[in-house]
């Protein structure tokens, strides 16, 4: 049997950081990660690509990864890309909505201990990233202290132990035993043409709702040129509408052009505006449901969506179609 | 044995919720609630104090809650509030700050189903409520599903399921076995002077770092009038410095006077901004540490602060400083 072909696109994060002055940064190569994780199975090419703290990936980051991808993916069996985990969930979902319909596994992975000391978690996480991307089917998604998951519903939910990414809302697609990587979830998936969409629109922003909130800071926000918002409500969705009115404000907002995301500031669990009439109301208003999905996909989603020119409209319906797993849709909400 | 007196606050939420034409709505009084809960070995007093869905308790319902309890805390040998779960986390961290020393057990819960369904939760929280305002050391509680929290560690984490609540980054205080009410951490509770104080300042406002972020949006929050800002930044406390300099926007509103907190996006585990270079650029910009406080103790807490009128160094301080258990100070950060 022939080996199979892997590429590691490196991006830098804690699994390459290296102690400077500074605190701790990126600094070791794609090679130097290969080197000290050892004999791998497969035959792997490496390309540096970036070599940055993951809180300095960005829009412009974005697009070099997805077009790296899109570019090598043919000549390989499955990509790795190490990247750091600080918001490795927000890069994975947006090459979920950047790649549409993505013909390899593309697998995402870091570490919260950098490689090069000792009991790190780096090399178990990198054999376990290239061995889904050996083994699964096409798709984004994300390794991580022995489980594969949906890289559209992964959150970073612990800053230190190395379990330190939840598959939320899905279960994890695969995890390691004994056996090898054993597939919970396999993904059903068709050929389709892989198509490459890098246009976003980052004039977005991200709040959460606290008791309190003045409303009157979502029309700064709109003043301020932003083009879209995803609220973290209360619990099912829920928001003020006595004295300050936030479902009022939003639906100001929604007639003005700008769509509202009505997420859950709750980790788990769907969003539902249906159910409380704090729900009803920022409903009625036109706020646009997030459904089960994570603060990462949503605020993803709705940059890809601008970015395609989609209008209120458009992005509600947008948000009610399931592009690649990041979202269940049933009859309710 | 006397029974003891125990007072019961009803505030509304879904336990008290009854279905209505826009949705489930706050219906039933304290006496209903108790009423569905059966027989409970203590003498119970109750008083409506508010009939709200609690995406609706806000700043103002605070201050009738904490006055309410000091009112009324030394006729009763424990307090019981029952509350909508969506901000219920936010009013018991309030209450935290708004009634320092509490010299009686004052312990809030609700439940995910309205009390009137056959099998809803509020018995069950209701009767836990009841067993720990009855035997905890004193101090401000969440009772729910089983457990007993530090008012200001719980989260709601799950929009529906029974065990809405965690207690973050502190463990249980106490939990239900089959010997009854088992109290894991004994509160050292020394008895001092307890001090209603609900001046707040409401201007603050609490957002949620994602890649593209433009820090021109902190900005426009403090021209809008936001005297106080929570951030929460990645992983340990990192924030974007290439291209989009959140740490330097963060400096300009400090030297404004504007404090800036650091929380973390990720639910569980410190932010330590001293570890990465992405947080100590922060750090050196004068971005105060929310340690390992949840978001709804830090944006309380600085709400409290500011009403105080402390200026960016006495909130630093404050910061730096536990005040009833809702941060754990040592060397770091």
């Amino acid at each position: 049997m022939t080996q199979q072909k892997l590429l590691l696109l490196s991006t830098g994060g804690t699994i390459a950081s290296v102690i400077s002055e500074e605190g701790l940064a990126p600094g070791e190569s794609g090679e130097d990660l290969l080197k000290m994780v050892g004999n791998l199975p497969y035959q792997i090419d490496v390309k540096d690509i970036l070599n940055l703290d993951s809180s300095n990936i960005q829009p412009e980051e974005w697009k070099t990864i997805a077009e790296d991808i899109y570019k090598y993916r043919h000549d390989y069996d499955g990509i790795v890309v190490s990247h750091g985990t600080d918001t490795m969930a927000y890069t994975a979902s947006m090459m979920t909505f950047m790649l549409q319909n993505i013909d390899v596994p593309v697998v995402f992975t870091g570490s919260q201990v950098p490689i090069n000391v000792l009991l790190s978690d780096a090399p178990d996480n990198m054999r376990l990233a290239f061995a889904a991307a050996a083994s699964l089917q096409p798709g984004i998604y994300l390794a991580f202290d022995s489980k594969v998951m949906r890289g559209c519903r992964a959150v970073k939910v612990r800053t230190t132990a190395f379990n330190a990414f939840e598959s939320v809302n899905f279960p994890p697609v695969a995890e390691v035993t004994s056996d090898g990587l054993e597939i919970k979830i396999p993904e059903q998936w068709q050929p389709r043409q892989c198509i490459l969409n890098t246009a976003i629109d980052t004039n977005v922003s991200l709040i959460k709702l606290f008791p309190g909130f003045d409303p009157a800071l979502l029309h700064a926000m709109a003043e301020n040129g932003c083009h879209g918002i995803v609220i973290e409500a209360y619990g099912l969705g829920g928001m003020t509408f006595i004295r300050r009115n936030v479902a009022a404000a939003i639906g100001e907002l929604i007639r003005k052009g700008i769509p509202v995301i009505a997420a859950s500031q709750c980790l788990y669990e769907r969003s539902d505006l249906t159910k409380y009439e704090v729900g009803r109301q920022a409903l009625l208003e036109g706020a646009i449901s997030a459904r089960d999905m994570t603060s990462e996909s949503a605020i993803t989603k709705l940059m890809w969506g601008l970015g395609q020119g989609m209008d209120v409209k458009d992005i509600d319906k947008f948000f009610n179609t399931n592009v690649a797993g990041e979202v269940t849709i049933d009859e309710l909400n």
